[in-house]
């Protein structure tokens, strides 16, 4: 029988020494290179630090399979048995412009349910964790069940980007929304965006193009505070292609989905 | 003559005996009241840490005068003499829903002209500091002055609401910046987005609307970075009416004004 608390404790672990050798890579200098565009970014760190978890899991948890954003881990196609899905740095542009702002983002699941979440706030030490059905904590305080709120007194996390012309989403059908929330904000950071949903400190997130590993780990926390998670259209997610992203307070999810997202 | 030695000493002082008491007030009770529109956000803690500093300053320098935004000191209608501009909490909104993301804000001037800038990250005890002519630190350490980026490498700090439909601005002319810049953001606290541009985390800064407290502080702060500050059209900021602002890196100021902003 699989033993889950072995999983979790070394899980935690792992992701607190690689947090270490983030914050000690400030020091140093960065290897910057592009991706599928200008800018899409990735570092020597985001490799040696998927790399790291690669190697950790390998030895320990023969058995399990890793989908990591850098590509290292295995071709997961299915989500048979126990996948770790792994962004090892969320947040890159943060990481090289700001060095805070960014995350580790894991999630284990087991035939696709997700199991574990972890987002780990590395410059600010906030390790935001979650075990199905225990609920969610943030270091050692848990998260209370989050409550409902409407529209008028949500703050929204989305990027200016969304309601702006681009080639995923209309920008007219999120405008009204903006218009009509407390307030929006934007930190540049889907794992980190989540766990503040997680936390209570968001009221929603919305944002049309994600990968699994942006919001594996993040998806399980709120889940487990008692937010709702889907994509734009209210489907689930899917763990291996990825898609778009809508998460929210119970209540306000409804409210977003009929007022706002009907004309998608 | 002014000893502005002490004046420096004790205004870091109390800004940072203010946080710690913002700090305590999470455990308490908030009492929140909206002022001039449902989402324009006071609480208790807004209006007794403005009072805390004008008594102390009223006590220690009965020559200067306080504009505050909670408007308990002075009726400021010129800038001769030595005047403190205070915002008490900068980002209320997020004082409120987050505990986190907010700023304590004082600027000193002295006929006019800024000599002191302080904004207090208040939950992750990171104090900017600036005085004039003598460079921009943060905590200890001594912010390195700020190099030129092109607007493609950018990362922008710019609410959504301003590139939506919005009473202050056609949301035209900001749109195509967003299309440009590597990456926007926005945290919520024109204080702490000013004191991130000064310490190179943010390329630019852009909102069409603030008072003279939400940027008092962080525009001196900028200034000693090496930064430029001005409204929108490159005016010089107005310290008692407030105004539009565009702080940013040297170089993309000028890039972003001819190339974006004139159109206004």
């Amino acid at each position: 029988m699989t033993n889950w608390k072995q999983i979790d404790t070394y899980a935690k672990k792992w992701i607190e020494e690689a947090g270490e050798k983030l914050r000690c890579s400030f020091e140093k200098k960065l290897n910057i290179e592009t991706k599928t565009n200008p800018n899409d970014l990735v570092t020597n760190m985001d490799r040696e630090t998927e790399q790291f978890f690669l190697d950790k899991i390998t030895e320990t948890f023969p058995g399990h399979r890793v989908l990591g954003e850098e590509g290292m881990g295995d071709a997961v196609s299915d989500l048979k048995g126990i996948v770790w899905i792994i962004d090892p740095i969320d947040g890159t542009m943060n990481f090289i412009h700001q060095q805070r702002n960014f995350a580790i983002s894991i999630g284990i699941l087991e035939d696709g349910i997700g199991k574990i979440g972890l987002v780990y706030d590395v410059v600010h030490d906030e390790l935001y964790h979650a075990f199905k059905g225990q609920g969610a904590y943030m270091n050692d305080k848990e998260i209370p069940k989050l409550k409902e709120v409407a529209v008028k007194e949500a703050i929204l996390s989305l990027n200016a980007t969304w309601v702006t012309e681009n080639k995923k989403l209309d920008p007219s059908i999120l405008a009204p929304l903006v218009r009509d929330v407390r307030g929006t904000r934007s930190y540049g950071s889907a794992a980190l965006e989540l766990a503040f949903v997680a936390a209570g400190r968001l009221d929603a997130y919305i944002t049309p193009r994600l990968s699994p590993w942006d919001f594996a780990g993040g998806a399980i926390l709120i889940e487990e505070a008692g937010g709702e998670v889907s994509d734009l259209y209210g489907n689930p997610l899917d763990y291996i292609k990825g898609g778009s992203l809508f998460v929210s307070k119970p209540g306000l999810h409804k409210e977003i989905r009929e007022n706002y997202l009907k004309n998608l």
